[in-house]
Parts: structure tokens; C-alpha cells; sequence
């Protein structure tokens, strides 16, 4: 019998976050996997669920993928990631990849699914809380209430979608707005849509985070979101 | 010292997809509280918690909270049920009020805070994983990679954003669409976007489950998210 992979989401960053599914999981299985983004690097994913998961004993495999946001190169370390943990599989080992945030939103396990699907190994998912709820919860905030969409859009690698989305929808989700904070609030201001109506979520659990209105002062790191409620005042 | 009110998501259904903090959170509260539609109906977000979260000897409040959609009906109901919750946070007990799936994704809670925030009282949200995840997982499909986005549209509410994300959007959420997947499906021929891009995932964990293609045969109930990926092939 061949073993299966797991993508597991591990939630935003806190430990407590975690699921009691992905726990169990994790535990059950024998072998771990942690995307890294190069050789030598630790793994967030891991030190994040130390604290609450017994990982003692298991095999840790850690395996490269760019952060290029090439599709190209995901699908192509995917295979080479596939190609190790098939090696697990096969021995009838089963394997958990933990993820950040939940496995559907923007994750790698993505791209290591289909080679592993294409060479005839099954898989199944454990979802995590997404950054952005977690996001809207420490500030406070409701995503979308009513009849009202939610549109989430990686501001910094489709501005087109920027523009659609502060055109037609009354809540937004900007990830990695690092470098795009003071684009998106001009993009506001041309539309008529109050500053206010802006909450940034920078750095998360770390030395400088930062929820609050847009401050054009600070500068922002890359684990930054913008949350944009129209109908905030 | 008054008590705390949290908003505490308990996720899409599956008593293991709490997260260890809500577990924590909900034992530690001395007063939960469950959103019910009516009087004298079974709160399903207690059935689905009972297995794992260790409620005994807790005072259960269950507080009516209309579906009807209406504004103004959920402030009424968030005002008429934020007074008696504000008679256990002044006795400096802290109260849980569990939703399903994540709070920050049309719950009610955010009625709830705003009129407990009004009358002076704190709150603190505990974010769930959202049923939009969850289904995603289920049905082994990405929401969304690389630099598309995703929108989340509630489709029985919203039919001018439901062409909107058709048009503009790569991914696409549509919540409760129940008797519009004749409807949505008629709206992706127009456009020229395949029927296999649409995964519907309707009733899961019930009796009824389906996670599949379009199939206009079938009768879908309330709890039907529809999936529609254009780079899906």
C-alpha cells in the first residue's frame, strides 16, 4: 500500500491557530516536509508548529520552491520535491507538507498536487485559517457582511485587478502591499473612496507590527495586507 | 472588571477543523452563546463542538438571529441579544459567542460587536476556517495561484457581482447558490467559459453530500458553494 501526501494548513503564524485535524495529522505521519525558499534556510512552517505539535522522531525532509511567482519554475520544483517524497510513498510512508495559511490561497502545495496526482500517488488536504481572516480579526473587521463580494487580489503582480476591484467591489483583500501601500491609496483618493476606509496588517507577531489606518511614513514589509471596506466610516 | 466577549469561529463543520485556540478560548469562557434562527431550534453550532470542546457546566444562552439578510433586522437582533449578553460582561464573565466558519465572513457576530462595542464593552475575535476553504480542500482544487485573484460573491444576493467576477476574475466563490446554478451555468456558456471549470460542493458531511460538476438534474440545498476557475481545464 502506498502512502499518502498531506498538504496541511497551518494557519497565519500562531501556534494556537493550528487545527486540531492538522495536529493529527501531522503526528500520524512519518514523514514531514517544509518548503524552504533556499538551501540552508530554517522553515517558518516548522518553528511555528513546535510549540503545540510532537513532532519527535519523524523524518524531516526540507525542499527548495522559489518565491520567483514563475509558474514555470513552481511546476518544476514541484517535481523535484514530488520526486523525493514519492520515494516516501512508495514505502508506504505517509507524508504531511505544512503550509502557511490555508493550502488553497496562493500555496505551492498546489503545483507539488498535480505532479504527484501524474504519477499516480493520492493526496488529500487539511485547510488552515487564511492570513486575511486572521488579518481581519485582529483588527477587528468584518470581511464582507450582506449581500456584499469580497475580492482578494495580489496587489503587487495584478494592478489591473487593483483598479476592477476598487471599481465594483465593496470589500477588498490586497495581499503583499508592501511596496504598492502609497499606489493603492492614490487609487483610493482618484475614486472618491475615503482613506479610512484602509486598515493595514503588517508583520503579524513580530517586533513591528502594525494594524492600523495607512500611514504613508512607515515603511512596510512584505508579510503586509490591506483591508478596504467601502462602507466603513 | 467586566468580562470579555469573544466571537469565536468554529469552522465549516467538522469538529476537528476547530482550531486549538477556539477549543481553549470556548473551555475558558464561563458563558457561551449560540446564534439560533428561531425559538426552540437546536443550535448547530453546539452539535458540532460537543465532540471535542469540553463544555460542561457552562451557562448556554441561545439568541435569535434572524436570516432574513436585512440590515437593520441583524442590528435589531444584535442589540436585543447584546443586552442580555452585556448582563453576564458586567458580572465580569467572560462570554464565547461560536459561529460557524470564520467570523469575519457574513457572521453575525460583527452586528453583535458593534452594539457591544457601543455600550462600552470589549471584544476579541478568534478567526475559523471558512466553508469557501474547506470545500476547496474537499474537492482537491486551488482557490487561487500565482497573481490571479478570487472573488467571493454571495450569489443569490448579487447578481450584477456575480457577472462582474465572470468577467473580471480568474477564481470565483459563489456562496449559496442553490437555485441559481442554472443560472450561473447559463451566465458561463454566454461567456465562453467552460462547464468544467464550475466544481459544486453542496451539503457536506450530510446524508446528501456532492462535490462534482454542474449537474442541472440534481436539486441543490442551501449550504451549495459553487467554484468556477477559468484555468481550470
Amino acid at each position: 500500500m502506498n502512502g499518502i501526501l498531506y498538504g496541511v494548513g497551518i494557519g497565519p503564524g500562531d501556534p494556537e491557530l493550528i487545527t486540531l485535524k492538522a495536529k493529527k495529522i501531522i503526528e500520524n505521519c512519518e514523514v514531514l516536509v517544509a518548503p524552504i525558499k533556499k538551501i540552508g534556510e530554517k522553515s517558518t512552517a516548522f518553528e511555528i508548529i513546535k510549540p503545540v505539535v510532537n513532532i519527535e522522531g519523524k523524518k524531516i525532509l526540507e525542499v527548495v520552491f522559489t518565491m520567483s511567482g514563475d509558474d514555470p519554475e513552481y511546476m518544476a520544483c514541484g517535481k523535484v520535491a514530488g520526486d523525493i517524497i514519492a520515494e516516501e510513498l512508495k514505502h508506504g510512508k505517509n507524508v504531511a507538507m505544512i503550509t502557511l495559511g490555508d493550502v488553497s490561497i496562493y500555496s505551492t502545495f498546489m503545483y507539488l498536487q498535480r505532479y504527484i496526482h501524474s504519477i499516480g500517488f493520492k493526496t488529500e488536504i487539511i485547510p488552515g485559517i487564511p492570513s486575511f481572516c486572521s488579518g481581519a480579526a485582529l483588527a477587528g473587521l468584518p470581511l464582507t457582511l450582506g449581500n456584499e463580494g469580497l475580492a482578494i487580489v495580489p496587489a503587487n503582480k495584478n494592478e489591473p485587478l487593483v483598479d476592477e476591484a476598487l471599481d465594483k467591489f465593496d470589500n477588498m483583500v490586497f495581499m503583499k502591499v508592501g511596496n504598492n501601500v502609497k499606489n493603492i491609496s492614490d487609487k483610493m483618493a482618484e475614486r472618491g473612496i475615503d482613506q479610512n476606509c484602509a486598515t493595514i496588517i503588517s508583520n503579524v507577531g513580530m517586533k513591528n507590527q502594525y494594524i492600523g489606518p495607512i500611514d504613508l511614513s512607515r515603511e512596510y514589509g512584505y508579510f503586509t495586507t490591506m483591508i478596504v471596506k467601502k462602507n466603513l466610516k
